[in-house]
């Protein structure tokens, strides 16, 4: 049963969005994938929203660009938490879709990652459901240990061949 | 049977959308004025939408600032024109409010107007309904008219005293 | 005869603008396309401003770019609602065609659309049309109807298909 | 034992992070508050983001201003998840702010909240915690039908006085 | 018989503007101040533009705010050189006007100065006409020599009295 | 002998710049076009800026990009008018190149134009110097006039072709 | 003799400039306060900066607002470290400040600290003395412990006394 | 023995990065480069910052991009002057990390140049070791004068060829 559900409001969206069932995927966390528009579904995403919680969600994430409106519109119809990714657009590079979702009234927050950090929100909603649950909490430490070995492994061979030819390798 | 209808967010708002109905007066344009929030209050907001054009509404003016959902969410739900009105905010003066009503998604779009220009809707609600209102083309007339003397009166009497002299009697 | 006009202040926004007209086919709803630009052809923009209403045009769409006048200025010189289309531009993202289509002052609104925002600029029109015309009115409901099947489709379809999938097949 | 950590870099953001401890005193959630600087104590930063898990913490809050680091640094040292509150500042209005907070690379997220919106950084911490929590679920259903029956009174009261007789009340 | 005309499109800008005319005075040169707003009195704005060349004007400075198009549809009527001056705005603080007035398409160039900046308008109209003007070029040598010199003056006094005691006397 | 100089701060702005001779040679004024940097060769730019006047150059106009200071500097030590073109940069699209030039501070103005306006600059340069020049004066009426010329018949041609047409022709 | 060089070009930058001398007296180091303006006194800040080496200087320190050049031509003119501090403005907040110091050229770097913060270039310039002077950095070490120890000295304090009672000490 | 540390966050930094060593390598000062990210290697970060003093570092340049702490909290591990490049984004260009490294709160300064400056930085870092190093500052000198040569050599050879010609070689 999923406890995650990635929402977007436009397939277009979703080579961005992929990112986030991916590192869903990574935790071993079960989650759905679909299409809620706030402008052209909007009764969708009310019933979607709703029953959320009811059918087991524990985490919606909404990703959408533009005057992005389905991350809060939904966070106002549940008491999950909603977490919002603002997708990158052709004119004002995703700083209206950041707008859109961050500056919310008092009283509806949506937690919001950076532009286009579909797989930044799958992490996030990774470190909320581990405040209940202590093998993801585990999993969480290894990954973040792993960032952590990634890096030191590329310094290590970065110092070893010197910049330049870590470049030609590149 | 009010033509037209003002929403807000949150009456904090007031100050600025009252300017809204004002000119409305003005134009002899009956209008109602309710608060309507797409985060505390989003089935209210679905409701009024979609019953607004069967109880006679024409166009529906929104306001509201920061994340500003409501104009975008009930263009979505009804046929009738929705002109947006960004309200200034503390921290982004409004410009979070602006993208998030302009930059609205393919296939519903949302009139809007200058920051807090809540007078500028009503005079475009009222442009939209001289679209089919003869008498209301020709109040719109004496209007552009009167703005238009009004500056003449006052070059005038700008170039009869003086910028100097003009300055000290504003 | 032409309900409808859109102007633009350079062929070069033709490939923008022309999504404005194939929706207004779409609606069935006759226009004139043509070019008046605030800055090479002033005169023009007055005369055409001034004659839209009696040659029985009921909307304006005008289009421009960077300091983008014609808007305004045509709006200042009709009782017509006229439609602002900021155009994307090569430094500043059309950011600048926003603020000087969008903030315009008191007494003369543009009704302003997103950046690039073409189609929803056609669209608009036809809800101001629809006002006064419940043949298009019926056109539109079945236009966001059309628009909510058509994200319920891709939406059961990415569900089939698990978003990898769906996204090969893109 | 507190569930909750409140954090800020500085005790002039303590008039706005108050607002966050006050609505977890509402929803009857323990807390800390105290000050952590991501530049002024960076080993008390390293320090606390690693105990807190420990020490019972399950929801980590950071206020900062201006070139603002110590959500960041937080999240990338604890599997808590960590709210950040982009504090408004007096140059740029909280724009810096925001950026330092939203912007994550990938691998680390913050969950962001509107400028200066301590309030709901509180309000999304309930969320999280409520998660795995039916007890406070029921109260963040109840804040949220607050929200809605407050919104519906003013309405009330609006259509009742009219918006000029609201308005001298206010 | 004034050499430049000080244009605004409302008598709320003058205030601002009246700097350019006190320069002028300074500088010896024979101006005129009216109002010509392009959106109030676009036909008024026509026929000044149109004319302003034929009643011996050489320079044109206007100012305006927001949606600013004075400038620029001026521009476009006349041979003259027209200065720009973006005035500060409440919501956007003038980057709106900045960017209406600056941003002209091929063609049709405004010279810009800073937000607000009507002595320098002034001082700019100056350098134009003294390209063909010695006295005037002798007078703006002596402007810019006592710029240096006030400043020559002031930072003898800062060293002489330290700081400290330079900020006391201010 | 040259009577408007044509600067910039790196050879990299010449094919921007480049447009500025053009429209020059169109007008049949003589230009020169030389390097001179703020920054790389602070000197040979003071004495630029001091002997251009009695070389007989009478408009000074200047393109730089990012923290652009030939152009301020150049009119500190002048009574020429300088024309500051502000050049698109990779990271921040010229807005730095803007700021850095048109925000000038009280005393010493820069003619501005738009981002990239090379062209615009040599004909604001021609109407300056048309103030004193009948002739060009003549030329500029003509240049206008070839504007309005070509919209006109493009708008024919779009006309008479209709817009998916002229588009496949584009 | 003065080690350290405090610069800007106009004395109502002081207010903000004197926070520089301040904490320079702390860390004992010597210096001067003088106006050089890159727009007024062109020569005087080419003269200065070319014989502020010989005369002793090791790092200068330019504040300027708007289109800020002093720092980056300053750096130009020298092999000393050039610390620029960008003015906050009345209209664009310093982000015009900010701009024209930050985004020099390849080869001229200018040293940016935050807008307005005319401590932490004193701060800097500390640092950078400190490379070769060992009491100096003493002195930094002392400073950054007693940033640590404020810190935890208030943060002992707010969590004795609750921040609501803290706040009413404030 | 390196002088110098060049830290990024990612190797993705390291094609800008690179071109601070290569300056670095032209005025012959020793340095090492290392990945060191704020976020995936906090411990690394916190260690690397407090011994590189005793291992004789005189000067840290770090690179990073978006919300970008790691030339931040290095500052304040250290009394050495570090210098801060803020790396260009795909989303926000690299205002996010200009904002994150520049707007450091008081007490802290971070040395930042402009986006993507990664020469700038290694030129800044010899500046602030020529400080105390005659032999850099020679360097630094002749390096100056380079940058004058080039200009001085392009110029003549722009004046010889003309514009249109040197184009054609460029």
């Amino acid at each position: 049963m999923p406890r995650v559900a990635i929402l977007m409001g436009s397939d277009s969206d979703l080579p961005v969005m992929a990112d986030c069932g991916r590192i869903l995927d990574y935790f071993g966390i079960d989650y759905e994938v679909t299409l809620v528009s706030a402008h052209r579904t909007p009764h969708r995403m009310v019933e979607y929203a709703e029953k959320a919680k009811s059918r087991g969600i524990k985490v919606i994430i909404a990703g959408a660009g533009g005057a992005a409106h389905v991350a809060g519109v939904t966070a106002a119809l549940t008491t999950l938490p909603v977490i919002g990714v603002p997708i990158k657009t052709n004119t004002l590079n995703g700083l209206d879709s950041l707008y859109s979702i961050v500056q919310m009234p008092s009283g509806i927050p949506v937690a919001t990652v950076a532009i286009n950090a579909a797989k930044n929100a799958g992490i996030l909603a990774a470190k909320i459901l581990a405040v209940s649950d202590d093998t993801l909490t585990k999993k969480l430490e290894e990954y973040q240990e792993s960032l952590n070995s990634s890096v030191l492994e590329k310094a290590q061979k970065l110092e070893d061949l010197g910049y330049e030819e870590y470049m030609r390798q590149m």
